[in-house]
């Protein structure tokens, strides 16, 4: 749940939970300098319990519209995949959803070049190659929104997706596009980070995942990590190393959206 | 509060605050894998309110006499410093208390050796040399007690005091004695551990803050931290770089105490 | 090469090198505190160099036979897994293999268990199916390096293989196999680490990948890395963020072993 | 050493350090990808050797004088400290200065403030105290460098001087004056980058100590180090914790200046 702030809100949702017979076992909140209050509780029925009664009684003790509640039922979440010719973000999240270790059904794979075709073809899972020559960057994103009209997923995953997304095709999946920058934002914003950090002579290198919006890299962030490089380093070194960071920050950033940790703050995220 | 897990504990506690017009800011809670509940809560009031009411009303909504309640009003801890002949962890703690960036007053510091005395005099607190020599360890740990019941401190923080306490000794402080020990527990427990690690050729040192108990180097485990090493680390190169992470998670382990953020169970911590 | 310390060593393999008309473009030198000196040269020639000659006219200028000299040329080294039921490991040099990441060829994965071997058949490699039961440890282990011998691998990579290997058997690849423990060695040896832990309530947890001798995850470690957990880690949760710290660590070993980086020195390594 | 990178440098450096009766104990070197090499040897001599004759050997194998030599004996470097008001990097500086853990001599504290004063009175080094209130910039640094005059050191340190010095006052100190920034450059250049650091919303923070030139923030980057926050984190809490960060990255980053190890290749540095 989330909204403006007001006294007793906690005892207002723990109490309903009470009546309804459902035993908290994880809670967290959060209020924001500016005053919005975010809430996050785990909870368990043995008996069972009505998702519709509890979001009505919720809504009698607390009836100021502002505050939004959502139930999730632990269900595994459509995803889809956009990738270009880099494997390794892919790979993670294929491996770990063929081995179900993700709370998401893996639909598609969608891709620019038809490089990893054959790998995604071991998987099982569609792919389709959306070639962006000979076509305007409406066209391609069109016929990109068109394949995923077809499976209508809940989140677009960036997995080393190498093109910039219009604010027309951003629209389509407002909040609901994850991507990983291969830097440690804000540094190295744009085009070629690891060339970049290599001339600024950087001591470590990071890789960032962010929801995407309007502005470019500018999106919010939602895990980052770090890793240590030395002089030896060159650009492609920074690469190769920085793909490990890339894959396990991508993979821990999907995980919690997949959870249904991550709410969004203007532009930040909170994570409960 | 502390004590067996039961249901509507949080709804009972926010309701007793809620009436008591005291708005909760930050609330965490924990239950044990064999069914312990705990729960800290940051809370304000404007109006001011009576700690002793809101104990009483917890009391009356949650009868049973095995969850216990503390109320915590922010106030800084006394504390006493042991120490030996190393300074690190020493200086780093005089130096926050001197610039007002710990929840706590240093009474004193005793050590078994006097080359701290110096040092210590700079910041205006009493230092006691209690020399171990020509004792018996009951003695000097008698001669220490004495010292120490001048100042009746809440917690004693050994700072590298290389001493081993009796279990005589630790009964007088149960669960109020912090120690730092130069290695990642449980490896390497008792004395040389960076002789030992480096005998073992390990590629990660660390250092591990901790409450004592009867047990050397056993006691619930309040903080760790590690540090990359390499095979030109000698058993003193460790040593050297291990003090920098041995005094870092010394103060983190000991802001964590003073905060009334650390709960023992069992041989375990939770951290709320 | 290795050997005991002496004057000159570098000026003698620098000098050979230099009248072979071969550049050094990274070297890196390590002198044990018991006299024992390491040292890895990487060089090139515009012209091309005869091995035999360089090695030669090194023997020439270091006659102590005791001081040797390997001379690698960069080429893939032949390597065969053994697991057991859980993939994270397997499946991270795999796909690290399938995408021509590895130094190595990976030529075929031997279990005792046959869950993986869908997965394993998607990479092409062969995959041998020795099931322990009803066997001794002797005809296992004797069925195990029979298969291994169709094979002649220079590397065995134990990627979770969760059988203890005998004495006699590691005597056939000596220094030759290389293991993932699911701990920060020597913390938590043996049986369950991540169950350990969590009793300990330590806050950090690790892996180490090392050598295999003959006593039980005794062998020179090779690399380590650590993950930060708290008190809501059930064991569980420890040996799944585990895995991903145990496949990183394991990677990063077989690198260092397949780029000819690690020395061995006792009980410890030397990477250079 | 330094210079342009030609065939022989290891094998005629190593060849004079041999004649000369020193023995090598540690070596690294370093080609850039534009050909610059770097070197640095440490050698001891049971006889004594002699430093001009070492220098004059090499000249006369290496003869091209764009390659330079420098031959630092171990002692210790004079350094002077500029601070503002706050303590944490000051104070870790002289801690380690009272216990002679550093190879320096801390002539004098310069600040803009008077506050740290006493601070330092405690240690016995004279405190400067150089107000800039009702002084052009160019009159404040006029000043300031008049007092350096006095100690002409061969380092400035600033730790955490809050004042952005001119190109006119840099260049007195070209390359030999170190600063901390707080934050993981080059994200949040400029003022108050933890305010900025919580408003793009990051999840790790972190401190960089660089070389200064005439671009703010610019300079060779020495270490880095990064810390993991989240959203709870306000721009203060990211402040406090980030201290922590910015004095051990400084000191760091010192002790590699102190121990001749910072090689400056451009706008990078290389670390031998």
């Amino acid at each position: 749940m989330e909204g403006p702030d007001a006294k007793g809100l906690i005892f207002n949702v723990t109490s309903v939970l009470y009546k309804n017979e459902c035993n908290i076992f994880k809670q967290d909140e959060y209020v924001s300098p500016n005053g919005w209050f975010y809430m996050r509780t785990e909870f368990e029925s043995n008996n069972g319990y009505e998702p519709e009664k509890v979001l009505q009684d919720l809504r009698k003790v607390i009836p100021n519209e502002e505050i939004k509640f959502k139930l999730h039922q632990q269900k595994k979440k459509d995803i889809v995949l956009l990738c270009t010719k880099e494997h390794h973000c892919l790979s993670e999240i294929l491996i770990r959803y063929a081995f179900e270790e993700l709370n998401a059904n893996v639909l598609a794979v969608v891709s620019n070049y038809n490089s990893l075709q054959p790998f995604v073809g071991k998987f099982g899972i569609p792919f389709h190659y959306i070639s962006a020559e000979d076509k305007s960057r409406e066209e391609h994103e069109e016929a990109v929104l068109k394949t995923l009209d077809i499976y209508k997923p809940e989140f677009l995953v960036l997995a080393k997706y190498m093109r910039i997304l219009s604010p027309a095709f951003v629209s389509n999946y407002s909040n609901r596009i994850i991507n990983i920058h291969h830097s440690f934002l804000p540094a190295f914003i744009g085009a070629n980070p690891y060339k970049q950090a290599y001339e600024r002579g950087v001591k470590i290198i990071g890789a960032t995942a962010h929801f995407v919006n309007d502005n470019l890299d500018e999106g919010p962030i939602i895990a980052q990590d770090t890793k240590e490089v030395d002089h030896r380093y060159s650009a492609q070194d920074m690469a190769r190393d920085g793909r490990d960071v890339e894959k396990m920050v991508l993979i821990k950033a999907l995980k919690l959206v997949l959870d249904d940790r991550v709410f969004i703050f203007g532009n930040r995220t909170v994570i409960l």
